[in-house]
C-alpha cells in the first residue's frame, strides 16, 4: 500500500474528517496535501472558516506527513497555528512537510491556502510536534 | 446585555458551533466556561475527540474570554495546543481566562477537561493571542 | 541529594548560567523558582531584559522543574514565550511547574516576574515540552 | 541608511548582543542573516549552545527581519522555538524572513544552523509574532 492509499484509509476511518469532507490529494515521503471544500457548517460567526477547521487541517496534514516517515502510530504533542489572513474561500488546501524526522519525535510544518476565484492565498501556517508511539 | 448573553448570541451565530453543539456555560469578566457533549462525528480515527475540536474549543473559549474584557471585535493571531492525555469522555469542558488584557492585544490561556464517569481529567491546555480590531 | 542541591549542581556546571548570575532559589517535586539580578550586559537595545534572557529563564526553569520529576536527562523539544509587559526590574523571578509528567515527555509552564521597588509584576509567561532521554 | 546599516546600529546598541558577539551578516527587505561564534560562556551544562542563545538568535533575527519591513519600532508578542538537533558548532547562523507583514503585526520565521567542519546543519527553527508600536 503506498502513502496515498494508507492516508486515504486513515482519513476514511475518522468520522470528523468524513463529516467535514476532508480529502487527501497527494502524499509522498515527508509531505502531503489535503483539500477541504467550503460549506456553511464549517463557518464561525462572521462566515469565515472556523479556527477548529484551520487548526484541524494543519494538525491533520502534519500528522499525515509524519505518518509517511514514521508510520501511522504518531500522536501530536503540540500544535500551533498562526492566523495570517481572513479564512475565506471556496476551497482550502493544506500542504505539510516533515522538518525533522527522529526516533521518538517528528517535527512538521504546514501552510494553509484558501482558493478563491482560482487564486491561492496563504491564510495560515503552523506546526505540529508528534511523538512516535512504541 | 451581560457577558453570558452576549457570548450565547455570538455562539448561536457560528454555524460550526451549532453543528458541534458547543454551549456557553458560564461567563464573567476575564473568564468563561464552554461545554461540548461527545458524539461520534466529533471523533478522529481511533474514536477520540478530533484535534480540530480540541483546538476549536480552546481557541473559542480563549476568544470568548477576551471578548468579556475587550468586546467582540477580537481576532486570534496565534493559538497553541498541548495534547496531554487521550481526549476521551462523555463531555468536554473548556475553562479559559485572560492572562493579560491590553490596548491592542489580549493574552489568554485555557484548560480543557474530559468528563468520564463523573470525573474531570485535564486532557489538553493551550493559549491564544488575540488582536483587538479597531 | 535533594532537588535543590541537584539543580544547584547542574546550574553551577552551565557556563552561561554562571555568567548571567542565575540562582536556584527553591525546588521541590514538580516546581522550582529561579532568580536573576539585573546587570547592564543582560539588556537589549532599549535597556530592557533581552529576549534571550526571558526565554532562557523560562526554558531553564521549566527544564529544572521537569528534572525534579524525571531526573536530569530531559531535553527541550519546544519552548514558547509570551512577552506580556516591558521586562524592566532590579531582579527577575521565574516560577515553573510541571503540568503533566509522562513516560516519554514532560509538559511544563512558567511565569516570569520582574521585581521593581519591592513589587512583583508578571512580565512574561511560557511553556516548555521536554523529552526524557533514555 | 540601508537595512544592513540600520540593523548594525541597533545591534551595536544592545549590550547583550555585544557581549555575545552577535553579528548582522546580511539584510534586505523581509530577510536577514545573523552570525554568532561559539565561546564557552555561551554553553549550557553539557557544553551545547544554551537555549537562551538559541531563542535569542531566533527572536533577534525575526525582530530584525520585521524591522526591514516595518521599521525599528516592533515588539515581540510571542516567540516559539523547536530544538531539532544538538546545538554544537564553531559558529551559528540564523536566517529569518517575514512570512506576513501587516499594519499592526508582522509574522516571521527563522531557521538556525550550526556550522561544524565547514558544514551547515539545521539545529533549530522558530517563529516570532511582532506588534508594530504606533
Amino acid at each position: 500500500m503506498d502513502h496515498l492509499q494508507l492516508l486515504e484509509q486513515i482519513n476514511a476511518s475518522a468520522k470528523f474528517n468524513q463529516w467535514a469532507g476532508l480529502e487527501v490529494v497527494q502524499a509522498e515521503w515527508g509531505q502531503v496535501e489535503l483539500m477541504l471544500r467550503w460549506k456553511d457548517e464549517l463557518g464561525q460567526y462572521s462566515g469565515f472558516l472556523h479556527a477548529a477547521l484551520i487548526g484541524g487541517l494543519i494538525d491533520t496534514a502534519c500528522g499525515f506527513a509524519a505518518a509517511t516517515v514514521a508510520g501511522p502510530k504518531v500522536l501530536a504533542s503540540n500544535f500551533s497555528v498562526n492566523c495570517l489572513r481572513p479564512a475565506v474561500g471556496e476551497m482550502f488546501i493544506a500542504r505539510a512537510k516533515v522538518v525533522k524526522p527522529g526516533k521518538t519525535q517528528v517535527f512538521t510544518a504546514c501552510d494553509l491556502f484558501a482558493v478563491k476565484d482560482g487564486e491561492e492565498k496563504l491564510i495560515a501556517n503552523g506546526q505540529t510536534i508528534l511523538t512516535i508511539v512504541s
